[in-house]
């Protein structure tokens, strides 16, 4: 059975996520796409032979469209999710689930009125072959149990737009989303330091960032955020625990030696230190709905999560870098939880 | 466009590639296979909704194939492989492209008489990243002319039915290809020594082998085939240049610190280190069918080179290690050459 | 000239310095030794010949004595180094250069009142060739600014008697004064919190800690101490600067491949870690004290800061994770300062 | 006891060792020496306070020398060792032991006529804290009986002086004996091919050789020579064995990533890499003449079959790439061997 996807919102993201689903995952197919933009709608349905829907709402309703891929501006994914679930389709939400933990929310519960999982949130970390050898390694219990765990998500630069809060939104989002997956627990607390700022930023941007979390069962967990820091874009993940350690690879690369000097390339893009983790990720994700399962994936409880704890980052980057608890309701039955 | 592949041979690698053109490559569909084991031919073919034809021959020339892979016994690879080009169908041909030098020439007769290369064979290393980087750096002629180039090829066992003769034909023929076109360069002499041999083997077997290559340019490439060696599955290969060096990768695996050591694991088995490299060829092969251009991996003269090289190599270890001409006809203008 | 030592104090640091000092520093000869187990001492100067004197004030005294090295029991430095600058004999003094804060002001007051150094406390790290590496790659500006330090000092277990502020005392002690070398910055505060500890330490001791310090110019430092880290001793240090990011390298082991692993043995021992460190440290404050030149090691100055800062930090473990002011005293101008 | 030492020939390895003997042996005195340019050796002996002697033989019988120390011109050395053997002092050689074989084997009839190893030559590898991990899980049998060993020599450039045969005599020796040491077996065919040659070279010299050597148990070892690989001096051994591998470490260096690239320093100069094995050597060397015990480092046998095995390669290399078999007499009891 081919899955035909609808897909709302087609810009870069949008579009990279279509050829992903036409050219990388074999059972699946774009039928329908919309976007406010309906020109670049139409440009981007052509080659596809999709059909141009005039809004979200008609594609969801489509019924050439079996499950939906929500690729628009942020502030709308709760709505079309909302309408996705209310038809009972399976949606697959680009992060962040919604813009606020109260959209989070009226997501998870109308998921619960509907009795069944149908959304998953773009959290793509968790299909990266590192994080889950990690995994693989934690949950074999040969390391002991996980106590502290050091990260750095580095990127080379950022533009102009990218502001002080989004260091957590937008960046340190998947670590907060890969290492409650990884670590099986759950974030009580968040606090965000301002080192010393790069001069290479612009003036309105705290770079970098240092962000401190507490689980509940007491691991504590460091992550440098530096997105002006030049050299490439660099993902470190060090996982300390009682009998050992486990640290995430570099990306493989040939070694060169020339002039003095033993080099491997860094990488520049997030597109290549990732591509393999989307490829994994949207074939997993279709495969469920074409099977007729529950996603395994990130949940619409994960997005809800994610959000309470960027959230309280950002809250604590605005204070000054006080810590600040994290509000987590309980967890609902559906989630794996007991509420 | 959807290219219909027949398939001929459904054993083991048939097997698995069928399963990559089906769930990996999205512009390919599996349409026919025939096999000499009937009841397995039709075992295959029954998920997959493809005919099961009687012959080779009725399946190249049946209407529902667009293309033709084959992957039966070796020694029936010729004939498949001239049936195809007589029907002007593109065929990938898994390795070896045929058993005899002759064949192979016959076939490269064969496509020359067409006017047109049709034949890819299957070797699938000039897709792996990392020899691709290295090519790249080389390319870049940012080390200068290469000079020599160590290489190991190493396995953790092989079965008894595994010769001497094999360690040419069956191991180091993937060295000897990706070599050709790494360096772009012709070997002209082999030789194959046997040191010790390791304990840990079936007594008719002489392993490890060293192979040693010259080209027409003069590099000297050293192989080590070790296919009993224990630990793992671990190819190594370093082009060492007038200003410096390349060296591929290891394959990325998270380190674990762990008992007063520090590790990774080593690969065990060659489907998990080539996976990527299988499926970016199958991809671009089919690409290619698509588009209706010639194939631009290894051609039916890369096939014919690779037996006459191997054949070098098995005589020298025949004769106890003397140094063996490679003696490779003029390459013919369709390939690239003056001939 | 061959400097004449005095040692005050022969237990097992003592002992392995004095060993240092005739077997591996060619101009040094250890002329006199005292310590209040009369035998042990006497022990230890026989096979050097060396002279037992009653005290370290008569050793201090003696004119067989041109240089002082101080490695009795904590409390009891003050006084023998506040004798040695009495007596204007350099004087190398094991860390800490005092218990307490005001211990070491007078001390610095002491040399202040005599106009010269003759004080050298023993931090060995700033010999270590990795960390003057790192300075080097620092102070060429190739990176950039500082802008965090990520530290981890791991040993694989530690004797009962070790207590939840020796992990400040007797353990970050030495990524304090190698980072405030490093930087050429002074610390400003310190923090220290409590992750879940592990279960391999005895009851009483907080295990793992993570120490957080800022500098004056803002720059962050995370210390990860575990000391029950069980798999070896292991030091971690990562700099990262407006420009890229200079590492601590690992020392150097011979990689084994065996039974599916790579690995490389993890050094069990900080006497093997740093081995090399202390020969290096010893044989430039001979020669510094051959020339007649004050110490260019860490100061007086410099041990009295590392005493604030550790004092500092226990305060914020026993106040449960505050962030504690650092109070060091405007730095006189006999240690490069204003005051 | 301090082991007084007189050195004929202070050119610049002789001025090194000095340096060593004064400054890093702390058992050792340098007391006499002697150079063919008088001048010279008055500036080498001043700041020692060391006599001056017209001649080797002169200092030898010194009775102000203990041992020896021959860095003269090589053609000389056989003479110095034969009179130091003569007058039955300990003696350490440089490389080579002499400058034929006939003579290395006089050496070696006169020891055993005296019934006494009095003679170390200065193969430094062996001092090598890696080559010493290497050999130490060869000997524990962690990874089975070696096999093959992959070894490659390079340095970053020669002068003009340096000729073609230079690379066995001068710089494959130093492999040819520690590879004899650390495979506890002894070489009995060497066989030098010359790939396509460099072209940052003298032109009369062949550069890069491989050197094959084959051992009695039927071990092959494969050497790079490249000294004129532009990029650094360079080292690598990896032994293969039975059950795994052990490969030589890289140097420790600080990473550094900045622009784009990860990158550690390739050492520049041979003194720098084998520093510390010098020093070890030296320190060796010296407490066992203090000891009175005979030198358990590379013996006057190992000087003679260095050079046999050297000159096997050097007529290899003259005659085109044929296989030389290496013609070492039967060892004597004296050295471990039954003749």
């Amino acid at each position: 059975m081919t899955v035909r996807v609808g897909v709302i919102g087609t810009g870069m993201i949008g579009q990279d996520h279509i050829r992903r689903l036409t050219d990388v995952v074999t059972a699946a197919t774009v039928t329908a796409v919309t976007d406010i933009d309906r020109d670049r709608a139409a440009e981007v349905a052509a080659p596809l032979g999709a059909a141009v829907l005039p809004s979200g709402a008609e594609l969801i309703a489509s019924a050439e469209v079996d499950a939906v891929l929500v690729t628009s501006w942020g502030p709308t994914h709760a709505e079309h999710v909302l309408n996705a679930i209310a038809a009972g389709k399976p949606v697959f939400c680009e992060k962040p689930l919604a813009t606020t933990a109260e959209d989070c929310l009226r997501i998870v519960e109308a998921e619960r009125a509907r009795g069944r999982k149908l959304v998953q949130v773009g959290f793509m970390r968790r299909y990266d072959t590192g994080y889950r050898q990690m995994k693989k390694v934690i949950s074999s219990g040969s390391v002991g149990a996980p106590l502290i765990v050091h990260c750095a998500h580095r990127n080379p630069e950022v533009p102009e737009a990218y502001t002080s809060a989004m260091a957590a939104q937008d960046t340190a989002v998947h670590e907060i989303d890969v290492l409650r997956w990884l670590l099986d627990d759950e974030i009580v607390s968040a606090q965000v330091i301002t080192p010393r700022a790069t001069g290479n930023r612009f003036a309105h941007l705290k770079d970098p960032q240092l962000m401190y979390f507490e689980t509940a069962q007491g691991i504590r967990i460091d992550l440098e955020v530096f997105v002006n820091c030049r050299y490439g874009y660099d993902i470190q993940c060090e996982t300390v625990a009682e009998e050992g350690l486990v640290r995430l690879p570099e990306p493989a690369a040939v070694g060169v030696r020339t002039a003095g000097s033993h080099s491997t390339a860094v990488l520049q893009d997030w597109k290549d230190r990732f591509a393999e983790a989307f490829d994994t990720e949207f074939r997993e994700w279709i495969a469920s709905v074409a099977s007729g399962a529950e996603p395994t994936g990130p949940s619409a409880w994960d997005g809800y999560a994610a959000t309470v704890i960027t959230d309280a980052a950002v809250r604590s980057l605005e204070a000054g870098g006080t810590v600040v608890s994290v509000d987590i309701k309980p967890r609902p039955a559906l989630y794996g939880g007991t509420a």
